[in-house]
């Protein structure tokens, strides 16, 4: 059964007579096709609703099909496709509409459209075999990434140079980035979110690099802390405890456990180790069409650990003013636990 | 009397008693610094509510400022902060939260909830001397890329090679790309917003090149259509209709015309030469914080031109499996009318 297919099972199951799809990420999953706009889909026929710039992208085959072209609002478009199908109860994605949208939409609807924020992403947690082959591919080109890079690091290099070799190498032998790699120097690695600039590297300095390449849509994200030259005692310590943290994630990765669990268990270890505070972020997230979806490894997270889902375990500790230590590698989740994205696999 | 005061003016005047910014761009506006969270401002008291990760940039001053840094989620503190003052009226960003958060924070909210879609993007419109100057100097960045890459393209070079030159190019000399740039080869020039490819030029080509730096948060926008050697006279006469159809806008330009009339005029050019179903997309848009922003060239729109504004004009001619034409340049709304960025400016 195609993607699409089991999609429509779900939507009978959950009393629904359609179902409006305006996340690209989750149109794409369903049909394989980058637009914007959206999928309107009934048991009997299935709209694709896009603008004249997605036109030629469009690769739709079947007569269940219609491709609804517009040249207008997709608000207005949806009403109309709304009224010549008239269904009693139509889900919508409220995570990716905003309430302005929705306003619009709602106006002269006349049906009952039911909110379902993360339906589709619940799906797209757990990857088949295909998805983590991409995944993996994205993954190979991610970890010579930062193999070449090692190579390009010496006194005087500015985060901007390493950045602009990042991103040529992961374009040049992959789809493209997953997103603007991170690349920051001393002190500077203390900002989680850091954007590259002329700072130049210097002797004896930490380096952080969270990179990621992108194969088929799939998205491969790593962070490597380095150490250029010698640095403190301190900074060995925190190195190692981060990568205690880490360690301590993976072993309890399995089927039937909370994503919570996991935070927690990591974030233990950094706070034994004195470095509460220090530990600015969730402990991790899955990664597929996005580079950062479900599951995600929060203390809030209500998430299950299910076989087929990939994520990352990104533990870190930063000192504002002083630098910081981030480790990032991926997973994937089998009967057998956590199964690391490795050389061998 | 600095933006976030002329803001609360505006807020008092729409009879709120307080406003939740959550845009990033329009904070960043408000208070010249980029988080993720949300600003919750009342005539007696203001909020910055943000995560731990963006704490270290907070570069707030004043005792009417309260940080707020939360570990749960955005709502709840939302919530908590909401209690705590209590407005009767308060306005929010409807464009910018989703229906999802909507529903999160209206819970337990009791007090009315007040939809603004585009209140401070009204605002953002009309730049001030500083916004300008910043535009120009991305401006001159991205015009000098585009020069840079025209010595860079020889017969085998691929799109993805341009296109890492031009990052390379950007980045180096501006604080970052405006969005990844366009560069396209050929027959594949009709896709308006095309990725780039291992696709190599050939003699005799069309080369499109859509691209835009950033200097202090402020973008720029220009598309060149090149002719790479000799190409028929059919295009010959789209890239003189294309042009034709652009100068018809810039001289139509002036405070107090509708936005929607300049695209009307440029539409009738290229409607007149008939190639209305080849126009794919609106006629311009504006520039600042962000590369798409108010005001929008399309012919539902409702927004006058005001003195200030900054928007580009980019009329376009695509013919699937052929090739397409755009031509795309910025303006400045003076008192005499359109001003366009140059090297005399």
């Amino acid at each position: 059964m195609t993607r699409l297919n089991k999609f429509l099972v779900k939507v009978k199951e959950e009393n629904l007579n359609a179902f409006l799809v305006t996340e690209p990420h989750n149109i794409f999953y369903l049909i394989n096709c980058w637009i914007q706009g959206a999928l309107f889909l009934t048991p009997s026929k299935k709209f694709l609703i896009t603008s004249p710039l997605y036109e030629e992208e469009v690769n739709l085959k079947g007569k269940d099909w219609e491709i609804v072209v517009y040249h207008n609002t997709l608000e207005q478009v949806l009403k109309t496709v709304g009224r010549q199908i008239k269904p009693k109860r139509c889900g919508f994605e409220s995570s990716s509409i905003s309430y302005y949208q929705y306003q619009k939409l709602k106006e002269n609807w006349e049906r009952e459209l039911v909110p379902y924020p993360h339906l589709i992403e619940e799906i797209r947690a757990v990857k088949d075999e295909k998805e983590i082959s991409f995944i993996r591919d994205a993954w190979r080109v991610t970890k010579s990434t930062i193999d070449f890079l090692k190579g390009e690091l010496h006194i005087g290099v500015t985060e901007k140079q390493i950045f602009n070799k990042a991103i040529n190498y992961i374009e040049e032998n992959s789809d493209g980035i997953s997103f603007p790699p991170i690349v920051l120097f001393g002190e500077r690695t203390s900002l989680p979110h850091g954007r590259p600039t002329a700072r130049k590297l210097r002797k004896d300095e930490l380096i952080l690099l969270d990179l990621g390449a992108k194969v088929k849509g799939y998205c491969a994200d790593l962070t490597a802390t380095l150490f250029f030259g010698n640095v403190s005692n301190k900074w060995l310590q925190i190195y190692k405890l981060v990568s205690e943290a880490q360690k301590k994630g993976i072993n309890e990765v399995k089927p039937g456990v909370k994503s919570s669990q996991i935070d927690e268990s990591v974030r233990k270890v950094i706070e034994k180790g004195g470095y509460r505070e220090a530990f600015l972020h969730t402990s991790g997230h899955g990664v597929g069409l996005q580079i950062h979806e479900k599951p995600f490894l929060k203390f809030n997270s209500e998430e299950v650990l299910k076989e087929g889902m990939v994520f990352t375990i990104e533990p870190g500790i930063y000192l504002p003013g002083q630098g910081g230590v981030r480790l990032e590698e991926m997973f994937l989740v089998t009967k057998e636990g956590g199964k690391v994205f490795n050389d061998n696999c």
